[in-house]
């Protein structure tokens, strides 16, 4: 076992994650093994793989750590808001990551984590409100806005009933306004500081379980419709709760959620080159 | 990491497995526990858990190790022709079986194993043919034959394209003759030694990629539509190939097949204190 790839898997509210610990970047991680990783069947099975190395060893200035964050059919990706707790938990289980805040390197720029008991937060930028839009599921357009979390977002405002959405096929979206695709979110109006209900469809993928961005996104939507631009809101995602906190107008948003450790060990050596 | 729970994860023609290596039985392995392990979002995912177990700590007589498997629902279950193959190569991997034959405990009776390099091979036992019989698929009647691997099947050969067939929901098939349901394959006619191709519905559970004992039914179908009692052949399942000889007219049955380990690991102690 000792020439094994050391591994650990996780997840934050069912969004899970192969984290591949590799602190001096050491690691062959192939697009083909990202995929063959990530296969629910012939690998361990998730929706990303996160490796954790240092900023150093890929010749990059920043913080210390680096989420080199990869999509499940190998592609890389920028950020993660589910994906970047787990990270975090992750560094915390290695010793590398105590207490107070932490800076970290992603491809969206440096993102701020904090531990919060069996919660850990993370400061996720900017949510910028762009143009007003629609999503169109099964015929039915529901209007929305565009916003800007580092990732592009249609977050729609509806008091339909949630769980009737065929989320199945995409949303239909204006390709002009989202040339590179966008997730999909649609979430309650917000009353008060009562949870919201949300569903996503991510670009790429189909329904997930929950989305970190894609709730930020959809809280700043929510507020929007009720007359707010600031506010702290719980959201429940099929996966979960998150809570999201809205700042400065905007100009600073925070994403709090659950992120669970689920086992440590090794990628068998022989399966690592044969994935290759 | 000292304190976590032991496991590997492996696949046989993409049926997959947590191994859970028990030998005194110290582990209090409840359903629920077996169903949060086997989620594919909050757990590690698989199609199942195989406890590795010394019969003796388990108060029974016969041979030394002990397949204690369980189904995703946490449920009891017989015998996995695909299961035991993983077990057979987690032993090897501990050291605890190195080569020739080896006698298995299981709840269906005693299996004997032997590795074959990159395969393992599985003594199945009798094949008992029964009477004909029909499975429906959207209307259309496929003919077939009743065949007992220990469990209940609806072997039906058919020249049709099995790509087309829907069974996304259960083949109709006679109750009387099956009370206790059964699984029920497709497969193409044995022409000499040529692959045939395979698919099958297996009760309870829904299409899978592979099942070990509809492999030897179908075998068994496939060779007796050719007027054949015995014989060797391989079975193309969409996870992959398998090989099943047929001898003694049947009442003996051998499958061949891959048996892959992916990783080995430690579930967080933390996480399954919760998950029990």
């Amino acid at each position: 076992m000792s020439d094994g790839i050391p591994f650990s898997k996780g997840h934050g509210t069912q969004n899970d994650f192969v984290v591949l610990p590799d602190p001096d970047g050491a690691l062959d991680l192939t697009p083909e093994r990202v995929a063959a990783l990530c296969d629910r069947r012939r690998g361990l099975g998730a929706d990303g793989v996160l490796r954790v190395v240092r900023s150093a060893a890929l010749g990059v200035d920043g913080p210390e750590w680096f989420m080199d964050y990869r999509n499940a059919d190998g592609s890389v990706a920028e950020m993660c808001g589910n994906g970047v707790r787990v990270f975090a938990r992750y560094l915390q289980h290695a010793g590398w990551f105590r207490t107070g805040e932490l800076p970290l390197g992603t491809r969206a720029g440096v993102k701020v984590v904090s531990l919060e008991g069996d919660r850990v937060a993370v400061e996720m930028g900017r949510a910028l409100v762009g143009p007003e839009s629609v999503a169109t599921v099964g015929g039915r357009e529901f209007p929305g806005v565009a916003v800007d979390v580092g990732n592009p977002h249609l977050a729609c405002v509806t008091d339909t009933d949630l769980a009737g959405l065929d989320l199945t096929v995409p949303p239909g979206r204006d390709e002009a306004l989202f040339p590179n695709g966008a997730n999909v979110e649609f979430v309650a109006p917000a009353r008060g500081d009562e949870p919201v209900a949300m569903r996503v469809h991510e670009r790429g993928v189909g329904e997930t379980r929950s989305c970190g961005t894609g709730t930020v996104a959809a809280v700043v939507a929510s507020l929007r419709a009720a007359g707010r631009a600031e506010g702290r809101l719980p959201v429940d995602t099929p996966g979960g709760r998150l809570e999201v906190t809205v700042r400065e107008g905007g100009a600073s948003t925070v994403l709090h959620g659950p992120a669970v450790l689920v086992a440590h060990g090794e990628l068998d050596r022989s399966w690592w080159e044969t994935a290759g």
